[in-house]
Order: structure tokens, then C-alpha cells, then sequence
């Protein structure tokens, strides 16, 4: 145990673990990597955070932030060691206020219960990610994450009011408040969403939230051809429509899923696929869903199915995670990469994709959010004759990809950040000029560089 | 003419001016402070900014960058001299590309002509600052605008996907790009968006756009008191409605109203008076104009009326524009306070209004955007017997105001920024903590202190 551990404990009581489970609970995240802290500071208040902060730079101890844990880039991995604080027991849902259109949460809630909350009062918090029954606002702001509503909603960003910060020198920053605008300066506020960690620890957030949509609706469409699922997704758009989600899947997936699920949960002839989901009025909702499945048949969909009723659409976002649980399903790994690219892009991907799976014999399977261009990209890591990954060529192929990405004018992550995973190409990604300005940035809130360090490369 | 000025002159050429009335031109905006320049940089092209820049931090020239100069708060006007970089005459859209959902301009772009540009295509670009037939994107940018529909679609920051920049040591930054999603590191984007021309001069913006929504409607509504056009607000959003704009007008302004415009326009009784526009699918306008109709008459509007034709919904706008004109119609000089406030603390700023109007006979006129709390507050400027402005009672009666702002969670500007205006109660509307981190962050990226200096007191 390291030396500064017990005047730790001393200073913050039961709260701090060196447990040896607790340790390795809080080695990593849903990324391989892992890497043990000295000790964890399980936080129930912004105060014992802040203390631990306080503790941390006058010795220059590293300090990782922790929410659920969930991230997929390894971003909350202790990779310098020292002291974890963890803000997953912070859960109290401050408020839900309906007159002044926000909710006050603590870092640690679970996105999904801040949404229950908001809709038990006919409210609406919609950045959706995916994890969102098991990742927390804090790790959803510090990361910004998006999910499928974003096309029409926005990412996580949007809805971030104010927050409560301990900077790495343990003061506690307050910025923006509970006003639906303010101009007060910086984006202090935007500048801590997407920080991963590294500028400060979020504690509390006060979200916006608006009135619940009345109704939703959603429809599913086959297509003979990945291009023409890709032209659909235009032609709704031109169509004037701004639908909640436009999601699409790929040839591959297509086919893991007909062998996973069964051969009559799609067409035989499905090249491509996707998912819309509208929300909006209950007396305009079905004119636009008949609007739509127009355009779909006219675009060339061999099937479109609609959905009226809030089961009928769970129904169609179940078969989405099936697509992903039927990728698994084939026994190979996958490396889930969240590219973004500029959506007149999505044919070129999916063929580029195709290319590098004809040359190398690697599996990539596409899927994602197809409005705002933000596709999963899956490398499917092929296994030797004792079963085991081969990762050298899928490296590889993960490299091209991103190379691929750049060169047309994409993003090497949309939704899960740099953390660990992707800090070799970020550097490049984003060009010299702005790795001085992040440099500069970090420099500037964290001069030991003791957040969350060995992250982004800076 | 300061020394160096000819040295710029030979560096960039004809661009340069020092023609009297070009540095008054660029002396000030619509707040009433005013600076002469030593030299203009009218720029048309990112490389005479870069070059200009770089000049400046060699010799370590204060430099003040400028887009359409209607700010309301002095936030271009070259407190210490120096050199304004115009970019103006930098008023290229380089494309409206809806397939993959951007438009890509030059920082002089006027808001409204990329307003229209998307619309000729069927597209939207949703921030409508009320200015924005008169101020560029570089500017709205800059201060981060507002407008009506913020209430539905968010502020600039929400539409800004990708920016040029120059930097202090003039250096090019190019951050985010042209995709819908990005988490690349840090939300550089978002930290320029509202930077007030203190840490980089924005040469060119890559914006989000949507399709335009099919149909648009609006109903306005008179009150017998203002506290039940304050609820109307509330019973609006609580009835499920998310309106794109509601605006609420208090009972000083709609007297003005009735003596500028005549008493038919509205009734004698009208103590409160709301606006509602809501935009979506041509099918269920109808419906939903009705259904906040019932809402507005059930709260205790004396008179409802709705517009469904384009025609008539405009007629309700510019019904809101007399309102502003009657103000200046008092013959008062009108001091514009656009502060921001929690929603459901509207009735308490009108009643906390009025009674500083009663202890001081000063008239405070509150209009604005009830959705989003944003309320300009005009204190209304009385005169002395030979005409000129009683400034001293005014001006404390705003330090009164913003005190209370502060006091109730809001915030003292929403739209219009810091600046010189509002520079006094900045540090005090922020904190020593917030304080502190705009100054290294201003440091970090401007370490001579050499853009725009003098603003914020930072």
C-alpha cells in the first residue's frame, strides 16, 4: 500500500477502500484494459470529493473519476495508478421541475432513472444512449454521449444546463444555473461535457427537460441493396421529416441475425436495413408514418413494417439489439468502432468495408445511427485453431479504418470518446494545431496533470 | 498614426485602412461606448486574418475582431486601440449540402441570407436572433445568439458543428468538422461559441441543418393580469406542447402599445399578453392550435387569436416587433437588460419590476422569451427638463436588477453577452471560482492578452 494511503483514510474515514475486490472493481470499464488504483474513494458528497481532490494535488497523486464504469474506451481506467474517486453512490435525483423545465441530479443516477423520473411527470430527458440503465449522467457528460434520438434531439451536450465541478486544485466550480440560456461568459459548462475526466470531476448536473412528445410511432424496411436503405434515409429527410432515430443496419448483420433469430424475422433478400422512429402529435402521427412508408416502397424497400402502438415500437428497437446480440452470437469478438462520417458518406463506408473484408477475410459489420451519420463499425476478430483471438490483422484493419474515416472528413468517435482506445489516432485525428490548443487547455485546469492522466496523449 | 501601422499596411496591402472614416466605422456597435482604432483589417480572406494576427503578436497589438458591429454590449469596440480585424467582407456560403445536412460559411455571412439559402432547398437553419438581418454568423457565433425559437431548437451552439479559427499566435485552428456527432477530445467548438473574440477570431463555420418543419401557426392571447399570462406559459408546456417560440409582453409595453398603434389592437384590459408559435406537420397545426387555444382561454385570456396563414403569422410578429418600437415611441431611451431567469420565476421579476418602478418612478418594461425565461427588461431612461437622459437612477436601478437576477438562479445575459455593458457585474455573477478559470483558459490560449482585451474583465 502506498505510503499516503492511511493519511487518506484518515482524512475521509470509511469512505476510502483498499479492499482488494473494490481495487480491482475499479481497475476498468468495458474496454480490455486495466490497471489497479492504490485506493478508492467511494464519494456520497461533492465534499469528499472535493477533499480527496484537495489531497491529491498536494502530494500529485493522480486521480481518476469514476461514474457506473460502463465506458468503452477505457477512459476511466487508472492507468497511472493512484487514487480512484468514484461518484456511482452519488444517485439522488435532486429534482424534477417541471415549472422551471430541469432536473438537478447527482453525478451518479443512472440515466435510465432520471428518464423514468422525468416521465412519471410527463417530461422528457432524451439523450438515450444505449448503456443507459447501466451508465450514469456523470459518465454520460463527461463523455458526451449521444445515442439514436440525437438527430433530432442532440447529444447529451444539449441538455446540460449547469454543473457542479471539483477542479483538480479541489475547489468546487459551479457554472451555468438552472436558466435555459446564459450567456455569462465561456461555455464553462460545454468545456467540462466531453472532458472525460481530465479538466475536473462532475458532481452534480442540472439538466433540461422538456414536455414528452404525445405519441411516437416507428417502421422497419428491407432492402434489396445496402444503397438503396442508405438513399432512403435521404430521401425521408428531403421528404421534409426530421424523425427522432434513422437507423441502419448492414448485409452482414442482416444475415447474423436471420441465423441467429430465425430466417423469417427478414426477408432472404435483405441487403440493408432501417429503422425510423417519429414522435410528434397522435393526429398527424400516422399521415407521416404512411408519408414515409411511401417513400421507403418508392426508394425500393421489399417490406416495410409500421408500428402504431408503444409495444409494436419496443418491438422493432428489440429486434435492433438483436441485431447487435446476433454479431455476438457468431462467437467472434468484436471491436465496436463509433465512427462518424458526413452522411452522403454511408455508401462509400459500407463499400469501403466490404473492400477490406474481401482482402483480409475479416468480418466488418456496420450498424448505427444512420441520420447522423454515426455508424458502428464492427471488426470481427477471426480465432485461431485453439480458439483464440487473432488481433494483429484486425489492428490492423482498425487502423485503416480510421485512416479511411479522416480522409473523408469523419470523426474517429462519435459517442464513446478517446480514453484509452482510441489515443494513438487521436493526435492525428485532430492535427497539431489542436492537440496545442488541448494541451494548453489542460495545462491551464490541471498544471500536475494529476486528472485522470495518461489519457488523449496530452 | 501609431509606427507600426505602415509595416501592417506593406504586409497586407490594400485590405489595411486608416481612412478616418473607416476607424470610426469600426469604432463601436449599438451600445453607446466608442474607440478609435489605429488601423482596420478589412479581411475577405482567413489567410489576411492569420497574417494580421501573427503581426499583432509579434508587436503585441491589442486586436479586436468584428463581424456585422450590432452587438449590444460593446463587445467589438477596440477598447485599447489597436487593430479591428473585420470579417465582414468575408460573406461567402460555400455550399447548403442536405445530403449531408451542413451548410459551410464565411463569418460575414448575415444570418438571414444563410437563413434563406437553406430554405430555397427546403432546409432550416433554426437560430433567428432578432437581429439577424443585420448580423453575421461570425458574430452570433461570437456571442453565442439567442432568439424566439431557442425555445424549441436551441441556441447557436447547438447548430455549430465545425469552425475556422485563428488563433492569438495566428495560427489556423480547424475544430469539429462537418459531422453530426464528434467527441475528438475536448469540445473546442463549444469553447469558442461565445468566446466574445477572446480567444480566436472566427473566420468560418461548418453548421448543422434540418428539414424545414412542413407548416407553421400561432395564436396571441391577452390577459387581464400578467400572472395569468405567466401561467398560460406553464399550462402550455404542461399540456404536452412544445412550442418553437412563446413570447410574453407585460402591461407597461402593451399600454405603449395601445397609445403607439391605437387602442383597437388591443383590449383596454390587457395586463399580460403571450405569444405562441408551434410548427410541425400540416395535419395536426390545426389541432394543436386549438388545443392551446382551450389552454390559453381556460387560464383566463380575455381574447385569443389564431394565424394559420403564413400571412397572418407574420402579421403576429411583427405585432411583437410594435411592441419594441412603441417602447422607443415613449421618447425614453430604453436601457435593454436581456436577462434570464428561472421560468417559473416570471411573475416575481414583473412584480419585482413594477415596484421598483413604483419607488422611483424609473418604468421597467419586460417583454421577451417567456419559454426560455429570457425577459428584456427595458429600463426605461427618464429625462431632465432640458431633454437629456437621467442616467444615475437608471443605471442603479439595473445594478438593483441584476443583484435580484442573481439573487433568484438566473443569469444577467442570455443573449447579448459580457462585453463592456455588463463587464461590472461579471465576476460577481460568476464567482471567484469561474473567475479564475476564464482567466487561465484565457491565458492558456491568449497568453499576451492581445484579443479584444479590455472585455470581461479578464
Amino acid at each position: 500500500m502506498q505510503h499516503y494511503v492511511q493519511e487518506l483514510k484518515k482524512l475521509l474515514g470509511d469512505c476510502v477502500s483498499t479492499e482488494p475486490e473494490v481495487l480491482q472493481a475499479h481497475a476498468s470499464d468495458k474496454w480490455h484494459a486495466s490497471a489497479l488504483p492504490d485506493a478508492v474513494v467511494l464519494a456520497t458528497e461533492t465534499r469528499q470529493v472535493a477533499e480527496a481532490m484537495r489531497f491529491a494535488a498536494q502530494y500529485g497523486i493522480p486521480v481518476t473519476a469514476r461514474g457506473a464504469g460502463v465506458g468503452y474506451v477505457g477512459g476511466c481506467v487508472p492507468v497511472k495508478g493512484g487514487i480512484v474517486v468514484s461518484v456511482a453512490g452519488m444517485r439522488r435525483i435532486i429534482e424534477v421541475n417541471e415549472a422551471d423545465g430541469v432536473a438537478v441530479v447527482e453525478a451518479g443516477v443512472l440515466t435510465a432513472d432520471l428518464q423514468e423520473a422525468c416521465l412519471r411527470k410527463g417530461w422528457f430527458y432524451p439523450p438515450d444512449p444505449a448503456s443507459r440503465k447501466e451508465s450514469s449522467i456523470g459518465g454520460n457528460i463527461a463523455t458526451n454521449a449521444g445515442g439514436p434520438r440525437c438527430l433530432k434531439y442532440g447529444v447529451t451536450r444539449t441538455y446540460v444546463l449547469g454543473l457542479e465541478v471539483v477542479l483538480a486544485d479541489g475547489r468546487v466550480l459551479r457554472c451555468g444555473g438552472r436558466t435555459h440560456k446564459n450567456k455569462q461568459g465561456f461555455d464553462l459548462v460545454g468545456l467540462f461535457c466531453g472532458s472525460e475526466g481530465m479538466l475536473g470531476i462532475i458532481t452534480q448536473a442540472t439538466l433540461r427537460i422538456i414536455p414528452a412528445p404525445p405519441a411516437r410511432a416507428a417502421l422497419h424496411a428491407s432492402f434489396p441493396q445496402f444503397s438503396l436503405a442508405a438513399a432512403a434515409v435521404q430521401n425521408v429527410l428531403q421528404g421534409g421529416h426530421l424523425p427522432a432515430a434513422m437507423e441502419i443496419t448492414d448485409a452482414y448483420t442482416l444475415a447474423a441475425a436471420r441465423k441467429h433469430l430465425g430466417e423469417s424475422v427478414l426477408p432472404a433478400d435483405a441487403k440493408g436495413h432501417i429503422i425510423v422512429e417519429i414522435d410528434g402529435r397522435a393526429d398527424s402521427i400516422r399521415s407521416e408514418l404512411l408519408d414515409i412508408e411511401k417513400i421507403l416502397y418508392r426508394t425500393g424497400a421489399s417490406t416495410v413494417v409500421s408500428a402504431e402502438s408503444e409495444e409494436a415500437v419496443e418491438s422493432i428497437w428489440q429486434l435492433r439489439r438483436e441485431f447487435s446480440y446476433s454479431l455476438k452470437a457468431t462467437g467472434l469478438t468484436k471491436l465496436n468502432e463509433d465512427i462518424v462520417i458526413p452522411r452522403s458518406a454511408l455508401v462509400e463506408l459500407v463499400d469501403f468495408c466490404a473492400a477490406m473484408q474481401q482482402q483480409t477475410g475479416i468480418p466488418v459489420a456496420c450498424f448505427g445511427h444512420s441520420g447522423d451519420g454515426n455508424i458502428h463499425t464492427n471488426i470481427m476478430v477471426l480465432k485461431d485453431a485453439q480458439g483464440r483471438d487473432i488481433r494483429p490483422p484486425a489492428d490492423a484493419l482498425v487502423n485503416r479504418l480510421f485512416c479511411w474515416v479522416k480522409e473523408h472528413g469523419g470523426s474517429i468517435t462519435g459517442e464513446h470518446g478517446i480514453g484509452l482506445a482510441k489515443a494513438p489516432w487521436f493526435p492525428d485525428a485532430v492535427g497539431p494545431v489542436a492537440m496545442d490548443v488541448h494541451r494548453a487547455i489542460k495545462h491551464a485546469l490541471d498544471p500536475l496533470n494529476i486528472l485522470n492522466p495518461g489519457k488523449m496523449q496530452l
